[in-house]
């Protein structure tokens, strides 16, 4: 076996593999966590140019871009300036490509030139000596209207993609793309700062939370109801997901007066111990499962990331700025605790827990094994996210999803991505999915007929998702609770 | 290479890895660590049909079966009454077929056709369209006399199994097995009643072993001498082993006043601290430690399991119902301080660490080797258990073994399982364990000599654990204390 | 494929790997990171025989010689008098070959095969069979100057080599060794015992310092002035590297008084409470951070390893004898506050991150990717160490480099070492590199230009370590803090 980069068959190793790639490669996408912003696919402009759609820029609030870039560009000595700065953006791409020079086997550099040929047609690599070639080129086919916001979506064959979503947003941008038949926009509930008490700003959003719902927020069950105000509202305009950044999570139990008066604190602005802060969000996560198990929704939850770490980046450039990693405190406990009370006070919803500390990988599939049984794959870990998005995290996820659980009921892919022209990693997702079912099969571990094998990577390429994340095939509201699929 | 599902090579990807095979498949099997009733074997009767052997059912005392299948199931969405409920047999039977769709990669999936295969010759995939038929052909098969628990452990050529035996047995069973010819049932001296003070019966449990060493056990030093006379009970009935499911272990040292005073707090039923009960945990581990080490005994130690997480599920259904996961704090300090206590305060016995968390092994293996010296491989770090029984575990251990410690010296694999199906496990571990040894050798790593390669396989197929753990080649009581091996 | 054991092509199971290795294996060795002794260098004899250098042995102040082998022996059982202690060389040897029987896999059995054939020509493999015959045939050649210390060096091709060094040595065999042309010998700082405020010797090791730099050293910064001028001393000299062993890091902040006063009183042999410990251990290791920084060193600190496990061991026989192993505490949140802490108190110097516990890798490479931008590759994981110095660590070790930083700036292999004859381990780490990077190519996941591939492997074999730690491509003290790479 030998491949030429990125060729016909490239990181299919095996004649079983590349059958199924062959089956699997034209199923539409349902990226069901990606953090597109909703205004720029309503707007469907084009893009200025591809250091715009790469590497993004700052706006009056701020920077936004991919961070991922930057991360890699920083390590190699690039001065920020030429990264996030205000260089001329030719100089800026040809910093990036000194970059790329370095980064074999680094999933960025395969998914630039993954994106090069996909959405332009580009085969050259991109090196110092390429690279004002391709930015000149790129920009030419940027301009056209074939490479609208749109298009690019469409073009990648998207059928959905899930945003993500504060609740107070009025998801008029949503609405507005009900009219796109192409793909279908699903947003999603994300209630971070909802539970963020002990940030800043998070009195100032309760009022907000108070106007939207136009109730006053005095109690702890007053928050919860506003919350389920909002996901309701969310569900109306077709949302079955939500989504929680739970960076860290110590189980804390704590009385309903107790709540009351840390949310008091909290909206007071007043300083709250660290056990304050984990009781209300251990309440507040437990109540908001309740509530997604009653309307049949999916909730997912993401441990173990760390954010904001370098200071003086962070004072200068604020969050999103590629300065998170992953922690390793002990997870387990915690998470049994979650989970229980969850069940013992109510219904588990269907439930992703995904952690960015691959360590974590093997306890979470072990507990979450004890919580199943009100529903076909009740609980699923989640896929390999953000730094564990490389063929070896893709790998040990996979693996670990089939030796611990039911494979053929994973969900599949999801980009994590802020990027329109980040869909070809799903094809990169798949020919991983399907070399690796192609070893098992040909090692004779599974069975060697090409139809089932392709039915299995068929559902966790695109069929589970539509089964679970599609409004169409979900619950109405009339009949919430009664989750059967 | 192209291999058929479970065909004559499967799992094996290289010529050498084949040669090896062939040369230790027909290798007997000594399973030292099982969870087989003596009662089941000695009684020697017929399984009622598939579904008893295979998922198991309810007695007076509680349920009995495969907890691996009923998660499975569970994940599935099988509603209880279909996995362990009072749904009919072949209904159930039907559920598990549908779950086995679901689980390409799964070892249960591997090892219920190889079951299928080897035990009851059948070739078909267990689907739903096959369930009927698989059904009924395996339960014809079972109602004869050659399907007979006995009949079934001579046809898959085990030699010895060893099972887990409270202190507190009489061992009759056993006893009645000493005319079975074809293979040793050994009693596994397994003494979690006596280490888990914390635990409801506790006091009951010594009131008990008061009765059957005929003294009455008042301080730490007289429950100690109880349990070591119960080491000698077992050792004259053929034991050799003994094994502790220490879920988490802190090192708490205590003085004998301190010991004698938790003592008969927990006796009474009085609430411990944390700390007292890891005390009296610590103190009797280390006095275990050393009875097993003046006898030339194997001590066990299972860590990192922890148990009956759903709380609904165990309310309605006990222990051992498929409700347990791993743990992830930190281990390798306490470890560290056990070890040394137990080599300071006498002899280390032969020992074997197991981690239900895969992430321990680096760290136990580093840890053990520094404790050895007493004896040929004295610490082991133990073979890939429970959730890690995959090729992924198998591998993982294996190279682990090797990279850090000498494979050539490793006592293998045992099914830890209560299944009388469950050998062709042993044919699992071989085939990957000849793989592996295979590819190394294929690579160059090691030698490329087919004799040497084969005494090592056959080595920890079988010959080491002979060496080891068979009565017939350890010391009589006689000897106690002077181990060579 | 196949290969017989060490053949031409072994460890390289792909063409492309093949031809990278043909185009590496002839580039110079530099060990940035050894333990050999200085004055063993300059003094250039030969060793008594292949035990002294293989297994070494006991002078007046302790115990010298490779304890990854006699962990095997001890492993094997083998008595301590046939490791380390009085036994005849030839019945040490003997025992050794006994244990190397049962090795297979372990990369001291694979390196010890690789000694053999690249150093003496040897092909055999050592077993009991051969090793009177090896003993003999090697004694003799190491008898000869071809096998002088230096002429070992030369053979293998090795042009620098970094030796590990208190900050109070004169490096007066340095300095000696400045007339070696043939390969260059590097001091690097070492200053652990300036960190062990808690260890027996801190307060005498002080006075020592006091001696040393001749002024007295009553408050903290005056320990921060004189290991500056230590370091001062060290790169006029040649040096461009510090080293720290810091088994365990907790973030503890102190005030100027508070640590004055710790200082005072470990020195004083006081006790101090683990708090004070690393309030100090942080303290320190920031302001050698701005040290190394303002100079253009490079800083490695070694995590997570713990000494001296085994206490009767220890008595008897003290340090580096065998007995240590990794921890598994968490480290993440440490890590980061240090990184942030030096970064805002100055400039973060070049810096190498190892830990010895595998688990770390992923964690740490996201923490450092935070805080690069400074420079090239300001932060790199530092490779496959110790326990992790096999195929396994290593392919771990690149991969996690490859995914999460920039491979192509990575400064490659050190052997860690005591022994002169550990060169051969630079083919070994070359082979698992060029197998590596060959199937990742042979996938199409990078490019198949195999000039580019061999800048590639090159860079790591051996330019990237040239650029980044050779005096001759360093800034000189004049331009110190003007770090441009």
């Amino acid at each position: 076996m030998t491949n030429r980069f990125l060729g016909e068959d490239f990181l299919l190793t095996n004649d079983t593999g590349k059958a199924l790639f062959a089956k699997c490669q034209d199923l539409p996408i349902i990226d069901y966590h990606c953090h597109l912003a909703p205004e720029q696919i309503a707007d469907d402009g084009n893009f200025a140019n591809i250091v715009e759609v790469w590497l993004g820029g700052r706006t009056e609030t701020g920077f936004y871009g991919d961070h991922y870039k930057w991360r890699l560009m920083r390590t190699n000595g690039v001065p920020e300036d030429l990264i996030t700065g205000d260089a001329p953006d030719e100089a800026k791409f040809a910093a990036f490509a000194d970059t790329m020079e370095k980064a074999a086997g680094n999933p960025v550099h395969l998914w630039t030139h993954l994106e090069l040929r996909r959405i332009f047609g580009i085969t050259d690599e991109l090196t110092p000596a390429t690279a004002s070639s391709i930015f000149g080129r790129t920009n030419e086919m940027l301009a056209t209207p074939e490479f609208s916001r749109r298009n690019l979506l469409r073009r990648a064959n998207v059928e959905q993609v899930c945003t993500t979503d504060d609740p107070l947003d009025d998801l008029h941008w949503h609405k507005q793309l009900t009219s796109e038949k192409s793909f279908r926009v699903m947003p999603a509930f994300r209630p971070d700062k909802a539970l963020n008490i002990e940030r800043p700003g998070f009195g100032e959003w309760l009022n907000q939370l108070e106007q939207v719902v136009g109730a006053g927020l005095t109690s702890f069950p007053d928050v919860v109801d506003a919350l389920a105000a909002r996901v309701d509202y969310f569900h109306e305009r077709g949302s079955r997901l939500s989504d929680h950044g739970v960076d860290s999570l110590t189980f804390v139990p704590a009385t309903p007066a107790q709540l009351d008066a840390i949310l008091k604190a909290g909206r007071a602005g007043q300083p709250l111990t660290p056990d304050e802060v984990m009781a209300y969000r251990t309440a507040l996560l437990i109540e908001l499962a309740h509530i997604y198990a009653g309307r049949g929704w999916t909730m997912q939850l993401h441990f173990h990331a760390t954010r904001n770490l370098n200071s003086a980046l962070f004072q200068a450039m604020g969050v999103d700025v590629g300065i998170d990693a992953m922690t390793d405190e002990p997870l387990a406990a915690s998470l049994v605790q979650f989970l229980d009370a969850v069940a013992q006070g109510g219904a588990l919803p269907r439930l992703i827990v995904y952690s960015l500390n691959p360590n974590d990988w093997m306890p979470i599939s072990s507990i979450i094994g004890c919580f199943q049984g009100a529903m076909q794959q009740g609980l699923t870990l989640g896929n390999a996210w953000w730094f564990n998005d490389t063929r070896s995290g893709i790998r040990l996820q996979l693996t670990t999803t089939a030796e611990q659980s039911l494979l053929g009921n994973f969900v599949g892919m999801t980009t994590d991505s802020r990027s329109f022209l980040s869909y070809p990693r799903h094809e990169y997702f798949r020919r991983i999915l399907c070399d690796l079912v192609g070893e098992w099969s040909q090692r004779g571990e599974i069975t060697d007929d090409l139809n089932r094998l392709a039915e299995l990577v068929g559902s966790i390429a695109y069929f589970n998702a539509k089964k679970f994340f599609s409004p169409t095939t979900q619950p109405k509201m009339a009949e919430k609770g009664a989750v059967s699929t």
